[in-house]
Order: C-alpha cells, then sequence, then structure tokens
C-alpha cells in the first residue's frame, strides 16, 4: 500500500463558505485516496514517512471547468472586441493552427506545464475541432498530472473557412476520436458542442444520442451574451429559451456543464436547477468581453450548481487563485449593479467554487473528505510581508490576491506527486 | 555630456488613446533628459554607444498616482469589508506599526524594490502620520531610484488610540518633516490631510496655508464611498460637496490630486475642471471595498484630468501595468452598470492614464516628449506564446494582461538606469 502523509496547515471547504483549519496537522492518503485530515497523527501511522511542509498552506487542488486549450497562446489580446466579433478575429483563426500537429504538442505541453505548476488538477476543457490535435492535448494533460474531461470541439456552421467540418465529418472524426481515447486513464471525454450557433440540429441530435449511448458528460455554452441569446433564438424558433436548443437534443442533464449563465433569468435557471446541470462561472472572461456580470449569488441561493473557470482566453489568468479572487471582484460589481441588494462572495465562498464545487461533478466529496482522490497543493507564503500574525483565514484570502514567486512548492494529482517547486 | 541611446520597439502615448509605434527605433537621451525618438540613428549619435534590446518593447515607465506606503504588507486582506471598517480594522491599526523605525526600514525598502523592479518610477504617495518612518520611506524609494511626492500623513481626530496627533503634534510634525526633506533630490514633500474626517478645521486651515506659503502640492481622498460623503456632510454642515470641504481651507487647486472620485456628481465634477484637480482612478481597490465604479469615461469627456493609481493596499497589485488592465476591466464594469452607454477604455487609452497622464502633474509634457525626464521600461515578452505575429499594438495590449517571468528587463528613472533584471 502506497502511503501518503503531508504536514502542514490544512484548510479545506467541506461547504460553500464553511473553512476547515487543521493547524500543523496531518493530511494521509492510502493508495491515493485521502482517509483524513488529522490534528495528530494517527496511532497506525506511527512511524510512517511524514513530508513536512512546515508552516505552508496544504489546500485542495482546484478544478478549472471550463478553458479552451487552443486560445492559450493568445490570452491577452483582442479584449476591446465583445464576443462573436472577438470570435471571428482572434478565436477562430488561433484555434485553426491546431490543424498543425507540432504546433499543438508546443502549446499543450506548456498549457499542461502551467496548469499543473499552477496547482490546477482538474479540468473541463475544450480542444479545436482536430481530432488528432485533441489526443495530442490529452496526452500532455496526462503526461503532466492534469485529470478531467477534454473535447473534441464539434462544429459543422458559422465557423471560419479553416475551421469547421460538415456535419459527417464531425460525427466521424468524433467517433474516431472516442476510440483513441480509451487509451487514456486519468483524462476522459466529454461531448463538446461549441454552442447552438456552431452546430447543426443533425449534429446536435447525433451528439445527444452520443453522450446518452455511451454514457459521456457534456459541456457547452450557455447564455453568455444578449446578442448570442437572440442569434441562438433565431436559430431555433421553436425553442424559447437557448437552454431547450439544448434540452431538446438530450444534452441537458446532471453531467452537463453550461459556461457563463450570465444572462439566465429565473426560468431557465430553474431548468437548469431542475436537470442539475453545473453552471460555470468565468468572471474575467465576462468582464474582459463586456458579456456581463453572472448573477452568482442569485444562482447559489436557487441552489444551481455553480462551478468556477478560468475561460482561457476570454479569461487572460492561468491560475484558479487569481480566478477566484476575480470572483469575488466580480461579486462585488454585481452588488453594485444591483442596487446593494446581493452579497459578495467571501473568500471561502470563492474558495469552495474553485475546489470543490468543480470536484464534485468528477463525483467527489466536498473538502479532503476520506474516499476522495488526493488533489493538493503546498503554498508557501513565508516571504511575503505581514502587518500581524495571520490567522489563517487571512492567510486563505490574501493568497488568492498575492502569492511570492514560486509559492507553490508540490502539487498532488489523484494522489501522485506530479509537482515540485525548483529552490530559488 | 551623459548619452543613453535605448534600441527597441519604442511605444509612447502622446495623447490619450493615440499609440506612436517606432519599430526598432532609438530613444536618446542627454543628461537625462529625452531629444527624441529616431527610426534611424541621427548623424550627431553616430558611434555612440546604443544599448539594444532587441525584440522588445521600450515602454514610458508608468506613474503610481496614489498608493498607501503602509499598507504594503496588508495587501489581499479584509476585502470583505467596506471601506470605513476596513480602515479601523485593517488599515489604521497596521499604519501604527511605522512608529517603529526599524518595521519601516524593512517595508519600505521591499516596496521601493518592488516598485521599481515593477517599472513604477514616479509615485504621490501617502506614508502614515509618522514624520520619523516618513523620512525611511523617502529614503529608501530615492534609493531604489523612485520619484515624485511623499506626504506624511496629517489625522487629528477619528483615528485610532495609537495612530492619531494632537492637532499641535501634527502642525509640530508637519514643519519638522518638510525641514528634513531638503536632503531629498527625487523625493519631493506633499501636504497630505489624510481626508476631511481625519483633520480639525484647525489642522485644515494650517495645512491650506502651508501648501500656499510654501507652494506645495496637495494629495487627498475624495468621495470614494457613499458613506464616507455622508459623513463628511455630518462634519461640514455648511458646506453642500465633499470638494468644498478642501476648497473652504485653499486645499483645491491645479497642484491637487484626489483619489477615488467614484460618487462626484456633475456639480462636483465641474468644480474639479474649473480647478485643474487630478482625479486618481483606482478600479482594483474601488472594486476590492465594494466602493463603487469611477466614471471615468464620463470625466475623461468632460475635460477632468485623471490619472491611475493601485492604492496600495485597497488594491492588491503593484504593478501599474496590472492597474491598467483592471481600469480596463473596471470601465467594462462602468459600461455594464450605464446600460451599454458609455464607451470602455481601450488599452491606449489605459496605457496613457498608467504613463503621460501620472507625468503631467510632475510637469511632464505626454509620451517621448523632447524634454521630458528619461522615464523608461525594457520589457520582454519573447518567451510568451503567440498565435500570429503580434503587431506593436497587440503586444501592448497584451503586457496589460500577461507577462512573462522577469519581464521587466530594465528600468530608467529620472535619466538614470535604476533596474536590471537578472538573468534566469
Amino acid at each position: 500500500m502506497a502511503l501518503t502523509i503531508l504536514k502542514g496547515t490544512i484548510l479545506s471547504v467541506p461547504a460553500l463558505g464553511r473553512l476547515e483549519v487543521t493547524e500543523h496537522g496531518y493530511l494521509a492518503a492510502e493508495d491515493g485516496r485521502i482517509t483524513g485530515v488529522f490534528p495528530v497523527l494517527p496511532e497506525r501511522y506511527a512511524g510512517a514517512h511524514v513530508e513536512d511542509f512546515g508552516d505552508a498552506l496544504i489546500l485542495q487542488a482546484p478544478a478549472d471547468m471550463h478553458l479552451h486549450a487552443p486560445q492559450y497562446p493568445m490570452r491577452g489580446m483582442g479584449m476591446d472586441l465583445p464576443l462573436l466579433d472577438w470570435l471571428n478575429t482572434y478565436a477562430f483563426p488561433t484555434e485553426a493552427r491546431f490543424a498543425d500537429p507540432d504546433y499543438a504538442r508546443e502549446v499543450y505541453r506548456r498549457l499542461a506545464h502551467d496548469l499543473i505548476a499552477g496547482g490546477t488538477t482538474r479540468v473541463c476543457m475544450f480542444s479545436s475541432l482536430h481530432r488528432e490535435a485533441t489526443l495530442i492535448l490529452m496526452e500532455e494533460l496526462e503526461r503532466a498530472g492534469v485529470t478531467g474531461y477534454v473535447g473534441k470541439v464539434n462544429m459543422d456552421r458559422n465557423g471560419a473557412h479553416n475551421l469547421q467540418e460538415t456535419t459527417e465529418e464531425s460525427m466521424e472524426e468524433t467517433l474516431r476520436w472516442l476510440e483513441a481515447c480509451q487509451d487514456f486513464r486519468y483524462v476522459r471525454p466529454v461531448v463538446t458542442p461549441r454552442f447552438t450557433p456552431s452546430c447543426t440540429d443533425e449534429l446536435m441530435a447525433f451528439l445527444g444520442k452520443l453522450a446518452e449511448e455511451r454514457d459521456l458528460p457534456i459541456q457547452s455554452h450557455l447564455s453568455e451574451n444578449t446578442a448570442e441569446q437572440a442569434w441562438v433564438c433565431r436559430l431555433h424558433p421553436d425553442c424559447a429559451q437557448y437552454w431547450e436548443t439544448y434540452a431538446k437534443y438530450g444534452l441537458w442533464n446532471g453531467r452537463t456543464v453550461m459556461a457563463h449563465c450570465v444572462w439566465c433569468d429565473g426560468r431557465e435557471r430553474q431548468a437548469m436547477k431542475d436537470a442539475g446541470v453545473t453552471a460555470v462561472h468565468c468572471p474575467d472572461s465576462n468582464q474582459n468581453l463586456c458579456s456581463g456580470v453572472a448573477p452568482v449569488r442569485v444562482m447559489l441561493r436557487e441552489g444551481i450548481r455553480v462551478a468556477l473557470g478560468t475561460d482561457t482566453a476570454g479569461g487572460d489568468k492561468v491560475s484558479m487563485l487569481d480566478a477566484a479572487s476575480s470572483a469575488i471582484r466580480a461579486s462585488k460589481a454585481r452588488r453594485i449593479l444591483d442596487g446593494w441588494e446581493t452579497d459578495f462572495l467571501t473568500a471561502p465562498e470563492a474558495w469552495y467554487l474553485a475546489t470543490s464545487a468543480g470536484a464534485a461533478f468528477f463525483g467527489e466529496q466536498p473538502g479532503f473528505a476520506p474516499g476522495n482522490a488526493l488533489h493538493a497543493l503546498a503554498l508557501d507564503d513565508s516571504k511575503l510581508l505581514q502587518p500581524h500574525p495571520l490567522t489563517p483565514e487571512e492567510r486563505l484570502e490574501r493568497c488568492l490576491y498575492v502569492r511570492q514567486p514560486g509559492a507553490v512548492r508540490a502539487v498532488w494529482s489523484a494522489g501522485r506527486r506530479v509537482f515540485t517547486a525548483k529552490d530559488r
């Protein structure tokens, strides 16, 4: 039996906004599965090797529940364009380059490394429409230690001259891709219609059937932008709302992840709740592309599942710690927009969305629950100035905003140690 | 005569939103004063030493026009508190520690280094009320190469038990501090009533007179938060608006910098314009403390002087490149708040606010104008992935959002080379 015991100040979020603190405690895992968090080392582990991180924080490793791998090279560009123009001017030409496997290898190796080095061990990720590049992406993620879902994108209309499939190609390539996915252990396939305007009815019907037959999860975009919503309604005059264009093809259920949900009204939110759909909030992207500010507090209050994503490259940051502070800042913009009627997110709430809420989509219990796969990171904040001896709560809040160079000392993913910082 | 010639892709913002590009050009300075930007090296400089930064960008060094030096150790903490509670719970206890000169030395050395390493060469900065610590701050800034204005804070009411002066102490210490300021060349004093609620009428009158007699600039806070505005009006029932509490004591003129200006209405903005007051926009701070989102576009359209600040530690970031992208993001929140009626800031506009607009307060012309002191930085983006060969405009935009480790290669301040990155 492989035993991992980490010592440090262990912080976990077992419920929305509830921070559990075990100072100088022990986080133990057997064969990669957590057995518990202990203030004192249990007798059964007496004499076992303990990796002591001193005063460092041991945090749950976050899950980035929405990002576009092929957009990684274009972070921080074209931010003066609204969504649909930005897609045509930046995103589509950039994604088209992934027809070249060498370019895909170079970019995806960097991305996989940068994710792990920042502590992100789980993803729900869009690739491009290219089967080969998607398999390269999955290889590189698996090699680096990133786990989760990756989708070959389906798009058979409204793309670009060099970024579109025929309906038949899209179906065939998807089936060939799924075949090849059997080689991966930690990175699994997710059915990925880009968004309703990108997929014909025939393709949507095929994807819904595929998801059902093969018991696959589904990811797409929902109500990011008002122009997009209007377009979807023009394309599907039989549907009163955007979500129905997914629902009518079997793409709307408890294993569905929908990015953004900025403009979902009460009825659309009720449909999310009824089906158990997970909304992925992408605060930086929504503000960068001037889409709006998602009503996260309202969704949480209504009992909708909400997780967090960077949305690289509508979002400009890779780190989910940054995404958490951006979610807090966005919730304050939302509070201002709502005439101070809605509460903003606290640091433990935002960190819950960045960690436990995403992990739930992979079937895990919140926090460092016994039975969960070990996904953790050790974070060193010893070189930061401090005005007074900080509480663990203050240290958690601060690390979402400010981190020293090389703050992430080590990362564990699915029980394996996947990153160790070089000493500086 | 000392000659400096830098070669690279030279970007400057000689007017709001206008980016001037000289690819592989020369930026020249004689005795620390810029003589020009040249696409080809002028004959008079033939044979002179040219420092070639290859493909790097040569940018104007930014000016951070509002930050609180003693709050540097508390960045990223207490962000769930509104302004007035945050002041009492975090800012005041932290500032009180600067009664200790050793603590001041440690923190201010770090701060001065971090500012320069990030390319910030000009500041308009609050110290604490402590004379000795303020002089230590000025020493450390001067030593590191930061130039600009620093103010000993005046506060003789509504402080904390360990962070408040009597009126007499405040006056005497200010005079003693000004005496000692004569030792500094690049860092000059600025009259600094903390904000109206912190200063008795007697102290305000003294400070106004002092500014006039000694021809000193003035900095303070204005209309950051609605609770603060209401408090000011209760304290000064004779004043219809916040700005009048400064104006009536001679603290409102063309050498006045007012931080925030989130809630200034048309009348208050007109008073700013008439007096030539500079508003300092602090986007992250305003959102972190849930103050609101300043109407920057409206102020610019009305012809009010607007510059940019980090507001450490209401703001959590030190880099003015980050402050520029935060200003863009905030302007998009403002656009959403305004029902899409106001335009957001473009990257060249935000960069103008971060550089030329701040430099104007120090009497400089916008851009790399001949006659200006050389304040510049060389920024390397060669290790970032790119989706296509980037234009200089795209590179400027990107560096506000994304930078490689060690991106700032070198920094010049008031003609002197003050920073050189270690090779990694």
